[in-house]
């Protein structure tokens, strides 16, 4: 629903979506992951991409998931293990596979789950960076599920509780996904955090300021330049803002994450003792990380069609609603994704002309082939 | 975790807690509900006046749940009819029953339904306005789970969608509460909104002005004066503030709600094609309005030690946590609440000069006989 860093600019190539899955499938499978496997995988990560998320796409492949493998912390063939099994409920330990396929089946497992008992949880600890979360939670639309899904950062420490010196929390994704009937899925897709690291890592890339209230300094100082997060010298800013604006429900919505995707499956937590050695500026790593993946299943308890007939009616009044500008649609989230999706699959999706060239030594390495470029 | 009409002030009288809790239940027994529902709705009121949030404590009393009676809009004696049962997940019918009452039920119920499955949803439609989330949320704490509450505002429109010209939704609370070891329980409760339309009328009564950021006016502009908003010239704004620093979050999270507590159900919705008539200011009544209860039972999965010691290093370390500032404590929601709980059960509880007029009035009107103060 926002604008930077999610558009087509001037020297993009443009690939066909089915050629860009098949490339980045061929490079999971290179690192050992098994073909069906490395396929959801590039499906999640190529989402960002496909949805003009670019912070989430592709620019994260030699950035965080490639490193994952060469530094072992993601275990390319791991099958999760099944620590409980309540029947509406189970606790996985993910054992470091790829979040990006892991994330997938939790969801997957948990819709299954809410089609027998009306609601379905699967938890897992152990699990690694699973890129959009809306992408995973969206799976439960298709069988006119909710779908939730929220992870913590594992033990990575980026933002700062209100009033602390140290960084204790991560940026803790949270998503939801619904059906809309005949319109677009509703998918909130957001981090607890103003935005998520990768808008202000994108922002450095293409050599921008960053907007006041994204980052600030030890102090409390707005930072526009958004190399001080990688630098250690700025800490990320809640949602909310200030305290008179709701930073602490940002930093309470953090919480909850952390909560749920963390305590409940017993994974790495942010907030731990070892968190205060050091400069107390942004450290820790993003593993041991905890998944919260939820389905509710109205079809399972005021039936199918009632519920389609709600969601029918919410969105499209939405989708209706006059305008406070004229020229001025009003949408809600999920929806320009989905245009943009749309758009994309017809005539291929754009890539910078610097993350071209990233994957094109990607190719290089790997012996996959690289796509043919559109345009 | 806010200051603004949290705090004692001189004119101010006290009551005992125990004397205030029989005192309302005396009152709402007067009105027809059951002794047992009576009392649980008392002390789900007063909780307000117990935490310092006196914006959703007893100053309600005479300004919504009373008239919810006299307007046959509540029914004091509905049992909640079963729709649907799958086990783990529970569809209720609230027949219009005091939703201070039926909220804690339904976390009680989803507790209960956790116990057995690791997880247990309840959803209600039909239900009325169920005062602080966070205290019904809390339920699940003593039995080491972690609950969680939201509710829409049936068809009460408050807040515009970004961009829209008419006001859509509510305020839309969320609230999550889970054991925090031998630390005060976490308990977020917010709107997802700014603020919650009480902590604005609560500055009206209070002769205050409002910080920029809460309300503006039909064309986005600032609106400092608490009573715009009931003579519906203004809008409460997104949790987020402007787009660029999460308004679309703000919204997102009250469509969460709006999904999972109203669609779910089949409670009434903000966004129906009516919302559209008239001059497109704030307008609906919370009628109708979905409830989403839900309990985790880490007991249930990774077993309950092992939470407890999760839950206790997590707010421990958050509690330890070295300061940005000297003399400055770093806390999470729920602590400062809790912190005055204590001090006003010891003490007493404070209630303004005006409230207790109101209620020496409700006491006069009733035959309940109003609390001995104790300054």
């Amino acid at each position: 629903m926002t604008s930077a860093s999610t558009v087509a600019v001037t020297g993009d190539v443009s690939v066909a979506y089915p050629d860009l899955i098949t490339f980045t499938t061929g490079v999971f499978e290179h690192h050992g992951v098994p073909a069906a496997r490395a396929r959801t995988a590039a499906e999640a990560l190529c989402h960002g991409d496909l949805t003009g998320v670019r912070s989430h796409g592709l620019a994260n492949l030699t950035r965080l998931y490639l490193p994952l493998f060469a530094e072992g912390r993601a275990d390319p063939v791991a099958e999760p293990r099944v620590l409980a099994d309540r029947g509406a409920s189970v606790l996985l330990d993910g054992g470091r596979a790829l979040g990006l396929w892991l994330a997938a089946e939790a969801v997957d497992l948990a819709v299954e789950r809410a089609g027998e008992h009306g609601v379905g949880l699967v938890s897992i600890r152990n699990a690694t960076h699973f890129g959009c979360a809306g992408f995973h939670a969206a799976r439960a639309v298709p069988h006119d599920m909710v779908g939730l899904l929220a992870g913590n950062c594992g033990r990575q420490r980026i933002a700062r509780p209100p009033g602390a010196r140290p960084a204790l929390l991560g940026t803790n994704p949270l998503s939801i996904a619904a059906p809309a009937g005949p319109h677009h899925p509703f998918v909130l897709d957001m981090s607890t955090t103003v935005v998520p690291t990768g808008r202000i890592r994108a922002a450095e890339r293409a050599g921008e300021t960053i907007p006041v209230g994204w980052l600030e300094d030890t102090d409390g100082r707005p930072v526009t330049d958004p190399g001080a997060l990688d630098r250690r010298e700025a800490y990320v800013q809640w949602l909310g803002g200030s305290p008179e604006t709701g930073a602490f429900k940002g930093y309470g919505l953090a919480l909850l994450v952390e909560v749920l995707a963390a305590a409940v499956a017993g994974a790495g937590l942010g907030p731990d003792p070892e968190a205060f050695g050091g400069d107390g500026g942004p450290t820790g790593r993003d593993d041991d990380i905890g998944v919260f993946a939820l389905a509710v299943a109205p079809g399972e308890l005021r039936g199918a069609d009632g519920f389609r007939q709600t969601v029918t009616a919410l969105f499209g009044a939405l989708l209706d609603s006059p305008a406070a500008r004229p020229g001025q649609a009003v949408r809600y989230p999920g929806w320009y994704e989905a245009e943009r999706a749309g758009e994309y699959q017809r005539d291929g999706v754009p890539l910078s002309a610097a993350l071209a060239a990233e994957l094109r030594a990607v190719a290089a390495q790997t012996g996959v082939a690289f796509p043919a470029v559109k345009r």
